[in-house]
């Protein structure tokens, strides 16, 4: 499959919705839940977080979980809590993340920190947190709390690896894979295998769905990083370019930077390097990582963790929930949102 | 007790060490477990989690949890480690308290978001958090995890009605006591509790040291915002009149606003209003607040709280441990930092 694939790939943004159809009753239950869960003796602070959370995302993370746990035998209100609380681990994450990039949109709409200020964003996020916290205190259950803690703290250190090597071009590719891994895959992962917990899975079968959730965040992430730089603005909902703008080396980039001339290498500099980035200059760069298949490259690293994904669930008999795992793999490197 | 013996008493600030001497060997214990659990997957996390956490701090909320595990018949390295939790639970709402207030100096100090910017103290804050998590989860003990989990989201919900409230003179002293109650009280209440717990304590003697603890808390703030306009810089660690130019009502204004003239009404307003407090602006809303003895009034209620947290203690009896408990309610009212 090359990049003009992914392009011309189902356009329409409900695709994850028809996906999911199967399972219609189950998320409507679950966004009841995620709202319910939102309740706090502060009313301004219940106000930010549904605006957040109502604000889209396409809540792939806890259906991962709902439907992990349905796999391995277990449905019912707490699998929809356990999604909240990986879901809520996810809202916080990019509320902080818009402080660290001062990022104007989120969700293709004016971001927390944009409308209400740094400080709003900041303590929202703490909120999510800590009310992530109590959902897991609640389920009381501690293997579910370790591998979610632990993701948390992975996450953390993976955004600040990130602006550790902001901007620096002699990033490489295996700090790359490191932060997205601790950024993206860790808790993809986390929300497999808490469905898989959940349903009091033997050991076998939840090593399929931590490694499933893996390699699902890695494709991901993989794909959003070629999406920055090649899908439009209205269907990706962020602004393309993004990444260049704010410093961020992805693989796309580092690929191109390993067979730049000088010449070429010096112009990508520029852009990380520069206050502002304008358009001609993203356009520049796009070419370079055009000419050295840096989109390509990326995209097959991106299949390669898909085809692990999928091969992961050998384990587990067919079924609605299996076959829906394996068709949101493939939706993940070719959506193009 | 009027506020004058309150700058008169011990100089010292040392005093908190000396009381507590008998436990020095356990202290140093405490600061080397504390330091050994700051390791990370990425170095610059370290080297800022030590920076904030060797830049002072009284330890007074850990010290707490190993004194009340002590009495609690409870000691060892899983004392030091609960210790460790509530102090970096504490450590992760400076960092995010520093960037919602955008401070400049933290514990005499450089503070972190100053030194490497806003999106380190938001990171390396969600660092110390979830490090505190992880050791509960470690810990497996699923009331104290309850206790500090629900002690975490009031903090946050705190910090987000002390922003909600912010500039606005007509906060009542109800919102203010929610306020500290949510910020300060409930974190050294959860520090002693944890303790009980620790020691496995019945009802009656956990309900005791969650009691003193919430005692302890109330009084600390309560003297610590007037000592935000009575005490010298150098004293305390942070400018005078903090609380005043970022726009905060505590008890010593409010109290004052209640008594006062509609001219000294709108001095107070314009102080709160105002994008910097001049000096001689600062001194004229002092007069105010001394003129209806706003800062004794709010001394009368600390010492009503330190009564009822040395009361709290009556079902232990006599110990070393009981009676530096007991010593450290009689410092939080005395001490001038």
């Amino acid at each position: 499959m090359t990049l003009s694939v992914v392009n011309k790939q189902e356009n329409n943004p409900d695709v994850l919705h028809n996906i999911l159809i199967p399972f219609q009753k189950q998320i409507s239950e679950l966004e009841g839940t995620l709202l319910s869960l939102l309740d706090s003796e502060v009313p301004f602070v219940r106000s930010v977080a549904e605006y957040i959370l109502k604000n889209g995302g396409k809540r792939l993370r806890p259906v991962l979980t709902v439907i992990s746990a349905k796999m391995s035998g277990f449905s019912g209100i707490q699998a929809y809590k356990m999604g909240g609380c990986i879901e809520f681990i996810h809202t916080a994450s990019l509320l902080h993340d818009d402080v660290v990039d001062n990022a104007k949109i989120r969700r293709g709409q004016t971001s927390v920190n944009a409308k209400w200020g740094n400080h709003v964003s900041v303590l929202v996020g703490d909120f999510f947190y800590s009310r992530a916290s109590q959902l897991l205190t609640e389920q009381a259950n501690l293997k579910i709390l370790k591998v979610v803690t632990d993701c948390i703290t992975a996450l953390t250190e993976g955004e600040v690896l990130e602006i550790v090597t902001n901007s620096n071009h002699k990033t490489t590719r295996e700090e790359y894979l490191t932060i997205i891994k601790n950024k993206t895959a860790l808790l993809f992962s986390a929300a497999c295998e808490v469905g898989g917990l959940l349903g009091g899975v033997s050991n076998n079968f939840q090593e399929a769905l931590k490694e499933y959730g893996y390699h699902l965040g890695m494709a991901f992430q993989l794909a959003d990083d070629v999406l920055d730089y090649t899908s439009s603005e209205e269907v990706f909902g962020k602004a393309m370019g993004v990444d260049l703008q704010e410093g961020k080396l992805t693989l796309p980039l580092i690929t191109a930077l390993g067979f730049a001339s000088e010449a070429e290498a010096l112009v990508i500099k520029n852009a990380l390097l520069g206050k502002r980035l304008e358009h001609e200059l993203f356009l520049e760069v796009k070419n370079i990582i055009k000419k050295y298949n840096g989109f390509e490259l990326t995209f097959e690293l991106a299949r390669d963790h898909i085809n692990k994904a999928k091969q992961s669930l050998t384990p587990f008999r067919d079924s609605i929930e299996k076959d829906i795992l394996l068709t949101i793999a493939d939706y993940v490197v070719t959506r193009n949102f």
